[in-house]
């Protein structure tokens, strides 16, 4: 998860969560990994980066598809996980839904 | 920059920036803080969020269009500082561009 994900050739679509955890983080690490783990085995999942940096934090997953990420929202443990963000976790976040059209990489030589 | 951009109603467009760190990082923090406020100025720019653990990183830069995009990556030091990125700085990346299309926040209430 620590590198950039790798997806196939646009178009695809990605989610991204911007978010300002709030004090309270009890659970939040599990209930991330969890998250992580049932999104993987979702269909139409194409790959996720995470990182974040004190109270601030960056997610963003891929999608094959609209679909695909609409029917992940609306996942019944995802879904209950969400609303116990917004009550326990997170001061605020912003999700925007997106369609890739371009992607290129670099990787060094050794 | 740690908190979930201001942007306004989609359509807008992002590129999503996913990099691993070399073991070299001289002079990467100056060029960094250099690039985002060089952004900032460009015409069409519309917000950035940035964050990262170790050598991993995400940045997610808004424009207001694909045109404002293809003149930033062509920015004079822009791109003498991403041939300096490729040098210096980085093992690999990822650069996405994507139409945002959807977008929604979420902001505790005190």
């Amino acid at each position: 998860m620590n590198a950039p994900a790798k997806t196939p050739d646009p178009p695809y679509y990605a989610v991204l969560f911007t978010s300002v955890k709030s004090a309270s983080t009890e659970g939040y690490g599990e209930a991330a990994e969890r998250m992580i783990a049932l999104a993987k085995v979702q269909p139409g999942f194409l790959g996720v980066e995470t990182t974040g940096s004190g109270d601030f934090g960056i997610t963003v997953s891929y999608w094959d598809s609209l679909k695909a990420i609409s029917a992940w929202k609306a996942q019944q443990e995802h879904f209950a996980t969400q609303a116990r963000g917004r009550n326990d976790w997170y001061g605020r976040y912003t999700v925007r839904v997106a369609r890739v059209e371009k992607e290129y990489s670099f990787e060094k030589k050794r």
